[in-house]
């Protein structure tokens, strides 16, 4: 046990909260909202996707985004990189960091990158190069770590072998995705620990959606092992996860919430981080997913 | 550590959920809400409450309930008793166990109960001792254990003073109330660490609300200290808690959905349960405010 003191979170409500969105979103709006969560004590921001514009309408504007940033001091700003090309796109836009992502099941990295886990270790291999070249610090997502809504049940040990993969590579960091949230908190507990057998635990995050409610039950669970990186989405943003498709991303609110009374620090502060929630489902016309969000719409 | 193997449900929808909704349930839906929860495996049922009538409409019919209560063999329907005349009014209409209520803060007393602590504890007694005399056993709660709505934190050994007084007095089990849903767990794990070096861990109960999205995580919590009895309300009834006043219980399908994925034994059938949540949801015509009931009500 060596429950950390203090946890980073990674918000990535503007990139995997937004373009599971159906509502359309103005550069201006974006731009915005992500600089009132840069307010808030969040170091970490993920912005934007610089995936083809066919396959998410909602990034096509990635470039602007990025070139328009309010950065603020000591906050990060990384994008969702899928290729090369995606790579030279978001370093031209200015990007000082990215994301490469990943599944851990052939069926849904067929599905959702279109290719092989072979193939995309292959386009990581390259990114990762160009990248390094550049001095851009890598994180590596992998997806389905706790489920494949097409393979079922995971083994850990394969999740050992890709994220020891991605992180030999050179990724700083991966992110374990419980991305149909179907997981609960000993077999969360059970990723971890054998996976940090090969990968320092400290260079895992977790990402566990919420869609069967269990993700800060998984959270804690995880924290308990000495996890210390959190990602999450602002007012659960992504996931009205009962809509078909949407992801039910863990809502940052909450997951502060229960950083707070653990007297983890994170630098964040909940009411402005509250009051950024407010503002994109103003915008969204949409109410909050987080708990915590209902209660202070209430009062 | 002592991770229990099994663990007893305790559904308390028909009470605690439908006597905080706000449409009146006739006495016949109720009675095939409660025979379906029977049916379920579900092995206590808290059918209703034996208060006035003018203080809580939905609870009205509390005779009829138990006079025509469906009972399956196995399965117990305990009743709430607030005072001597509620516990005669509940012997004779045939109820075979009951549990009485009182609070922590002398502030949530006045309000919820209209007595001082002391006071409550002088009413307990006259219903345990008359309970005793025709072996019926009581059930003890406690609500605002892990904060109060009047008075803010509460005392962990306040809790544990009350706690072993109603378990002196007879109570077979005292189920600590969340009330407000405002803990998070190590707040949740501190209280029964403390209550249960008086009271034995097995004679606790686990009463937590969602309100702020940390119940199934509190659960969690205590779970690693042994406790082995959870009260929950099937979809979560009794809560939408953002509508002011109600309650926010945690959903009996997600607390089962987190036990059986941590192999632990509760006996119900989950396809079951979620099918008499969604005919009580129906009735009401109101969303299930279980995540995994939702996930259902797509499939």
């Amino acid at each position: 046990m060596t429950f950390p003191k203090k946890v980073t979170i990674v918000e990535v409500g503007p990139r995997d909260g937004l373009q599971n969105e159906s509502k359309n979103v103005p550069t201006s709006i974006k731009l915005e909202f992500i600089h009132r969560l840069s307010l808030t004590g969040l170091s970490v921001i993920e912005s934007t996707s610089f995936v083809s514009p066919k396959k998410i309408p909602q990034m096509a504007d990635h470039s602007d985004v990025i070139e328009n940033l309010h950065r603020e001091p000591g906050v990060i700003y990384p994008v969702l990189v899928p290729n090369i090309e995606g790579f030279n796109d978001a370093l031209q836009a200015g990007a000082k960091e990215i994301a490469i992502f990943g599944a851990v099941t052939e069926t849904f990295s067929q599905k959702n990158i279109h290719c092989s886990i072979a193939e995309s270790l292959e386009r990581f291999a390259e990114v990762i190069a160009a990248a390094k070249k550049h001095s851009i610090p890598v994180r590596g997502y992998l997806s389905c770590c706790l489920g494949c809504p097409y393979e079922g049940k995971v083994n850990p040990e394969k999740v050992k072998t890709l994220a020891t993969k991605l992180y030999e590579m050179g990724c700083y960091q991966i992110s374990l995705g419980d991305t149909i949230g179907i997981g609960t908190p000993h077999e969360a507990q059970k990723l971890v620990q054998i996976v940090s057998t090969l990968v320092p635990v400290e260079k895992l995050a977790a990402h566990f959606h919420d869609t069967y409610g269990q993700a800060l039950a998984n959270i804690f669970a995880v924290l308990e092992l000495g996890i210390s990186t959190v990602d999450s989405s602002v007012a659960g943003l992504g996931g009205c996860p009962y809509a078909k498709g949407a992801t039910g991303n863990v809502a940052t609110e909450d997951v502060l919430y229960m950083l707070n009374g653990l007297n983890i620090k994170t630098g964040v502060d909940l009411k402005k981080l509250l009051d950024a929630g407010k503002f994109i489902c103003d915008y969204l016309g949409r109410e909050t997913q987080s708990k915590v969000g209902k209660v202070h719409s209430l009062s």
